[in-house]
């Protein structure tokens, strides 16, 4: 059932920060492990720190296309003082160099070649000069090493290449791959069972009869849940039924990580959800009744060391509860609070007003007028409940302690959809 | 083969910006839509419009606990002087309401209980009182429809939801479910094959003799075509041969929708993407020496309208060509250009020089101190290649314009890896 999105009733109301504390200090899962191929390690996040086993070249090589020579041969080249090397061979990439070099000798490179034995230094193409079929002048000096990727340059045989808890992006796979490792030690996506409460739901357009109502919040949350980095489990729907919802509590309990009920979370008649949850164990509901708007009848609890999430039936209040107490459990999960947030500093359209002692989220669309971004809020009333997230590009999060923004003043918003018109 | 990321030796190095114009008036595809689930929905690009075939709500539906009322039955209700009304009974979520209201009377309805017919607003519960088994006391007047949602309040029938070209995020997964859409149309992934040249390549491992080296780039390019909407198609590697370059690019332009090559594209003797794909038709390669660094020698080409894409074999030259030409490119096919990119004012930690008429890419790491955003460059010399990429966090972007950034300026960076010990 759809449940109050303002939290009358409750005793006391508590802060978010505290709620999430508790929480944490709560639960008792530990981050599992699993072993993954490379090609399925896209996006996830690493549970060993990465140690190189080899060294980055393995051999030396050139950094130019020209000619690999002994530095010292060079020293006394210069456009007035031009030196005259014999070309005794060519060093193609991918190959063993068989040639050994002996002073007054250079030998024909391109970058990527490994350098032939005793050479140590290359001379760039447009510093030499052919004269004949195997004689270059050389119009200007190497030191030792000049132009030569050397041994180990790139990565050192020991070096820690990544670190356990980085989220990896494509071209950590691609130096994975370069290092020689075929699987490497994810953290296990945790899963997630949802639960959607309510004796007006169906689950599909299917099953729609009059006076009933598709559920919005399983497909929402299940993407939201992949894109955090957990594995959704569908539980289905469950009436507005002590016993019901008890049961399907229960089935998530033994078959995921944590669980994410949607709505019966309020004090009216039939909010059985903290009622199901208190009765499967201690410590139950350790929260309920939580200082934010929209999503004040938030509740939350532990059984088994697993967190269980009692979210608003109302999509809005359910997708705050989510990024603010499923979503860094989640993360625990997963050995990461690795998170990329875009951020943008808005003006206020107008006047956001906020009740004190509570932090609300505003729906916002951002636009840019000239060099400035205008934050327009969207109407949190009862009705454009579905419509304004659909229509919002953006969040604003005033804090407890404020009572609002005024208009034309500067605050921080997250921007979720891109902005109507901006090249990006 | 690796080449120069210096771009020498081309006659004219053009604006990474022109280059793409070029680019983008060459190839002739048009974005190709196909029906998919709404659970196949999430990421995707919407191809049409979604315009709602349905009232949402498609009933009155209370907005609140408390009791239904005609309205004009306590406009003189006070806390004075309070009304009675008689419960009639009681309006469950979910059921078609069976009750008439007449004058005098009141219904029971939760948050979300279909209005009694003849009911015309709520009132809240703790606005009444219930004196006996069948009588409550109201202490407030109420207007017509307040705490109401009425027919169409959050979505009205004919209104566009969805606008074709949005990435569509959970919560429009869930609308879409609410409209009672099964199937939506979207923008099909392009294929983008990928090809890698040099001699000196191997695939894995498995395959590693001495002087060979892993190729580091497709590993990469996949997870970045995945990341750009496309579907990538690995066509191996080829050797630094004309004709087997030229095989693989005949071979990609019968299965992919675009072309993406690493290596052998600088001026150097074995530099045989250019040639190969100017042997295969018309116009054949449109840009070669774009005024990008690293990157230099990047080669843009178009056959049979599709883009083929040569990149430099360095890897940060490549990420940076594939994010300068190939995503926009996928983006065109996608039928969207929406990205969302996080950026961040950052100080740079010292001087970082760049040649005048070329567009730099510096890689940073990006620090906190205090409330400012430090950015230190990594070298970027010849050796470093591999470990930078995984080192960094940001990307500094420094104009044609400009001969660098002076130390301690501000600048705008793009994060793509989350900034150490910061919370999010």
């Amino acid at each position: 059932m759809m449940n109050s999105i303002r939290g009358k009733g409750f005793k006391k109301m508590e802060k978010a920060s505290e709620a999430l504390s508790k929480l944490k200090a709560y639960v008792s899962f530990k981050p599992e492990i699993e072993e993954v191929s490379l090609e399925e390690a896209y996006g996830r996040i690493l549970a060993e720190d990465i140690i190189s086993k080899i060294d980055v070249p393995n051999f030396d090589k050139s950094a130019m296309d020209g000619y690999a020579v002994i530095a010292e041969d060079t020293y006394e080249a210069s456009i007035f003082n031009p030196i005259l090397l014999k070309i005794i061979g060519k060093n193609p990439i991918g190959e063993e160099p068989k040639v050994y070099l002996n002073h007054g000798e250079a030998v024909e490179v391109s970058t990527g070649s490994p350098l032939p034995k005793n050479a140590n230094a290359v001379i760039l193409l447009e510093w030499t000069k052919k004269v004949s079929e195997d004689l270059i002048e050389v119009y200007h000096s190497v030191h030792p090493w000049e132009n030569v990727t050397r041994i180990g340059d790139d990565l050192r045989k020991g070096e820690v290449v990544l670190k356990k808890g980085v989220k990896l992006l494509p071209q950590d796979i691609g130096v994975l791959k370069v290092l020689g490792l075929e699987k490497i030690k994810v953290f296990k996506k945790p899963k997630v069972a949802l639960i959607s409460t309510g004796d007006e739901l169906v689950e599909s357009i299917k099953d729609l009869k009059p006076f009933k109502v598709i559920d919005v919040n399983k497909p929402i949350l299940t993407g939201m849940i992949i894109e955090s980095g957990g594995e959704p489990l569908d539980l289905g729907l469950a009436k507005d039924d002590f016993n019901e919802i008890k049961m399907k509590i229960k089935e998530g309990l033994e078959k995921a990580d944590m669980i994410v009920l949607t709505g019966g979370t309020s004090v009216g008649e039939k909010d059985l959800v903290p009622e199901a949850i208190n009765s499967l164990g201690f410590p139950g509901v350790i929260s309920h009744g939580i200082a934010i708007r929209p999503g004040g009848a938030t509740c939350l609890g532990v059984l088994n060391g697993k967190p269980v999430f009692g979210l608003s039936g109302y999509p809005v209040a359910a997708i705050i509860g989510f990024k603010l107490f499923v979503k860094p459990l989640i993360q625990i999960f997963l050995g990461s609070s690795q998170d990329l947030m875009v951020k943008l500093r808005v003006k206020a359209a107008r006047r956001i007003p906020s009740p004190p002692g509570v932090k609300s989220f505003v729906r916002v669309i951002i636009k840019k007028f000239g060099k400035n971004y205008l934050a327009e809020p969207i109407s949190t009333s009862g009705s454009g409940i579905l419509s304004s997230i659909v229509k919002a590009n953006g969040i604003i999060e005033i804090p407890e302690e404020s009572e609002g923004i005024e208009e034309g003043e500067e605050v921080e918003a997250y921007l979720f959809r891109p902005i109507e018109g901006e090249e990006t």
